[in-house]
């Protein structure tokens, strides 16, 4: 269950999950979150599964490439966000490998945000908070969920009560990076967008899950990086939420953009880059190095230093 | 991967899946679908695991009960419907748990549908859509999943594109049965609640996805039984979506409310009901009953002829 021994501090679960969250960014010296999305096809030639169609190799070369990943960046980011999705398009053994992961992770002392979506009401979504939230005991013991908001506050509930119960968090979806985000989200009620309205019971939950003398809640927010404006306006929305800002790199939005999702010290938001940072090794400017992981290391490296040329 | 084997004509993937839903619910002769939504603490004591911390002795009660309770209904009802959240509750053997049980109520003839409530986009949402909806062959083969729809058209086409290719569907969150679902789905934008917005969505993509001849597509709605005048103007506002319509027993619906739900031939709309059957045992109107399982076909049997006294 869980890694059971946890000792790093980053992991206490007296401390809340926004001051732990802060911590790794201050303490990595960088914002910017390693998405773990592995991939058959885009993975590395040396960890190719014998048999392609096997599941459990597939699983396994999965967990040996997060594992490689994670040995990589740990020195160099605070937070890692495993996709669910990629592990469970390969069942059981798929789900076995990201619970590793999750762990493996942790124990390297990195906080993990999973990237599951989930979503449900009353004892249902208490079920879900159980598997990922309720602290170094649960069975895949992450940091924080991001979580869809669609059934409404009372869906959204039973994951803050056990977040808030074990020092972990959860990110809502509020403004999401796809093009076609706004078919909903941009629909106008009462004067205001959908994904306002959202951030509004965001920022509610936010500031009601703050710890005395912090400034944030266990309750952040998933806006995209590929809508700079609406990160300016949903900054100031959630005060007191930590954003979660996807599609920096392959999405196309640039570190630049991202600025506006930063406080006046520069915290309140992670960055995510997944593919241009895992699958380096396969991007023309890395063609010359010599192997996968120096390529996952410089882009790394890359992507830390432009996100601090923009965070001033 | 998957039970291979299938040769049931339900599950023949030339068929669509609307056609296979309803050769299911014709079959059997109700709509109603039984909801496998395990917890350790309504199991009956016969299969209570002996250490109630143990993940593995838990996803094995799950798998047994859930086997057992298939056993009890394939002869009675068409569909099934596992609950993802209660297996997930207990990491990677719970996940395993519910592979097999979705492997199992397929083998016995009867319809998956998986709710999990999944959502993300582009090749996130397919890698779901390929762990659920890619046909016997996939990983945890189910007969459609639940979907929800914050993120737009974009996040749906995914499912949609592999549940058309493989006879599978959708049903993607409308109006939730839950107290607190109005918060989003409520508010008025253009003159309509943003459910209907979704609705308008969901009956394009069935309309989109039908067969010749056939008078539903693969994408279906999960509208609620809590709420019978959303039930009635939903079912007007998606003639080619099948819905899925929880919140029948525990939840307080009744079968007189879920009428509206149906076509003018008593069709197109499957009606859930869980803990009222799975756990009948623990209901005082069977505390005679000798045995849980036959506490399960009771309240099956029960519920059968409720919603037929309410479906002319």
């Amino acid at each position: 269950m869980g890694q059971g021994q946890v000792t790093n501090k980053a992991h206490q679960t007296d401390l809340s999950f926004a001051h732990r969250l802060h911590a790794a960014v201050e303490r990595s010296g960088t914002p910017l979150c390693v998405g773990l999305d592995p991939r058959l096809a885009s993975l590395p030639k040396s960890l190719q599964p014998a048999d392609p169609t096997s599941l459990a190799q597939i699983a396994e070369a999965f967990r040996l490439f997060s594992r490689e990943v994670i040995d990589v960046v740990a020195g160099q980011v605070g937070v890692v966000k495993p996709q669910a999705a990629f592990f469970e398009q390969y069942g059981a053994p798929g789900f076995a490998a990201l619970a590793d992961v999750v762990a493996y992770a942790r124990q390297r002392g990195l906080l993990v945000v999973l990237d599951g979506k989930r979503n449900d009401i009353g004892s249902t979504a208490e079920a879900y908070a159980d598997a990922y939230l309720a602290g170094p005991q649960a069975p895949v013991a992450s940091d924080a969920l991001t979580v869809s908001p669609y059934l409404g506050a009372d869906s959204l509930e039973p994951f803050v009560a056990v977040a808030q119960q074990h020092g972990t968090g959860i990110f809502v979806l509020v403004k999401t990076s796809n093009p076609g985000s706004g078919l909903f989200q941009d629909l106008v009620a009462d004067g205001q967008p959908l994904y306002r309205h959202v951030a509004a019971q965001v920022e509610s939950l936010a500031s009601g899950t703050m710890r005395e003398g912090e400034g944030y809640g266990a309750v952040g927010a998933v806006v995209g990086a590929t809508y700079p404006e609406q990160l300016t306006e949903l900054r100031a929305a959630m005060p007191h939420a930590w954003l979660l800002v996807p599609g920096l790199g392959a999405q196309g939005a640039t570190a630049a953009e991202v600025r506006a999702a930063y406080d006046a010290r520069g915290y309140g938001a992670i960055i995510n880059s997944s593919r241009a940072i895992i699958f380096a090794h396969a991007r023309r400017e890395y063609a010359a190095v010599a192997n996968w992981q120096d390529a996952v290391a410089a882009a790394t490296r890359e992507t830390v230093q432009e996100l601090a040329a923009h965070r001033g």
